[in-house]
């Protein structure tokens, strides 16, 4: 233990896996760092830039297993920044699309101690980019919308079904394990033609793709690791994916036969 | 002129704004560039980072003035990469928000020269953020939608009606000078007491942000510098912005008198 230091807290967005993806600043705080908790979406090897000697706490939650809860995260910044200095909160993409930065910022605010923010590439941006599915596209899709696609006690929430309606790229996170109900909801008001992206571990090398229309969500799940968080993208821009005019062909003859 | 290099196209996210918010692999390719074509949203102190001898062209657009036409562009990254070799396309935020990176792709591509892509920290995220502004927010705002207001030909998009009537955070681009009508249409589905907040120069030293209740559009948009882009955030995640809190004691102190 060591009492010196300021205590300060730096959330730092990771960026959406590749190591060099995260920013030159989000870097330099981790160089800098007296103390880390990461989460679980994060490439270990980031923590190999902070000193060698400081702790490096996971934190991570998955698929409803909470390694630890909310409460004891924001208890634990607190406690290290009180007791080491500078506290590096490392989150996987940007601390706050859906990663409750709000809540730790103000609990850690209300002891007296400074919160800064270093912003991440985010996954729901980054990812289907890198898979070279761009989000908007002239003539195609004028804007997207990112969401989780189910409320806390599991029903489809209200946006997912005026989001259908509107010609909005849709970008949903944490849905991999509902994915074909998702699929069937959407389809009801966009129509069974319109293409659709799984994407996991994305930016890693170990990543993956698959394209099909909502009608062929069956076929397209077959492929999905599920024990793996994904990114769903639904929209006209998903069959920007090149494997997806491949299977195009596929279901043409198919259909033809 | 050499004919040396292997023609290649990186398009780079610069992030959105500040030098130090572009990642690792981003500034990486700016190093090794032989060439680079940048936007106007960028800190020209990122191209210090580049070799001092390489050519560094200017093919921004602002405002509907355009310095150079999208058709030229594409041309541009071709001749360029043909001539020099490693092509560094330096683009403001994400280049796949609104970026017309598929464009530029598909146009490059068609030559034989392969394009990576380099995601960037995407302003409609970071830019708010940085602000206090989470788009996100556990039993306040559980997704965010980006997007344009206004079609090519100046109408509002039917998108635009969804997203009003939805809960989602709104985020909208390049909105700045049609603020009071967007404010408007807005709030005849939202209601005038939504938060909206106005960001513009974000994350750079003189940024500013002026937030408000849809109701107060005319006296917020008194504070904006229409000659500037800006970031417009509607729904209750921008009530975050610590001075919504001072200026709503004022609404009240008014409304009390």
């Amino acid at each position: 233990m060591q009492y010196t230091n300021t205590p300060i807290v730096s959330l730092v967005g990771a960026g959406p896996g590749a190591i060099d993806l995260i920013t030159i600043r989000g870097l330099r705080a981790i160089r800098k760092a007296d103390a880390i908790l990461y989460d679980a979406l994060i490439d270990k090897s980031l923590l190999d830039e902070a000193p060698a000697n400081i702790p490096k706490i996971y934190v991570g939650k998955r698929c409803g297993k909470h390694y630890a809860k909310q409460e004891e995260i924001n208890s634990l910044l607190v406690d290290y920044a009180l007791n080491y200095g500078h506290v590096v909160r490392l989150k996987g993409g940007d601390p706050f699309v859906f990663g409750r930065a709000s809540e730790e910022i103000a609990h850690v605010e209300s002891f007296g101690i400074p919160v800064t923010v270093i912003p991440g590439v985010s996954s729901a941006i980054a990812v289907p980019a890198n898979q070279g599915i761009p989000l908007t596209q002239m003539g195609m899709a004028s804007s997207f919308w990112v969401m989780t696609a189910t409320k806390r006690d599991g029903s489809f929430s209200k946006d997912l079904i005026l989001a259908s309606k509107s010609s909005a790229t849709m970008v949903i996170l944490m849905g991999v394990r509902k994915f074909l109900a998702i699929a069937n909801e959407i389809s009801k008001y966009r129509g069974g033609l319109t293409p659709v992206a799984l994407i996991q571990n994305g930016t890693l090398h170990h990543e993956s793709c698959s394209v099909d229309t909502l009608a062929n969500a069956e076929s397209l799940f077959k492929s999905v690791d599920i024990s793996q968080p994904g990114i769903i993208v639904v929209g006209h821009v998903a069959s920007e994916h090149p494997s997806f005019f491949e299977d195009e062909i596929q279901r043409v003859l198919r259909s033809a036969m």
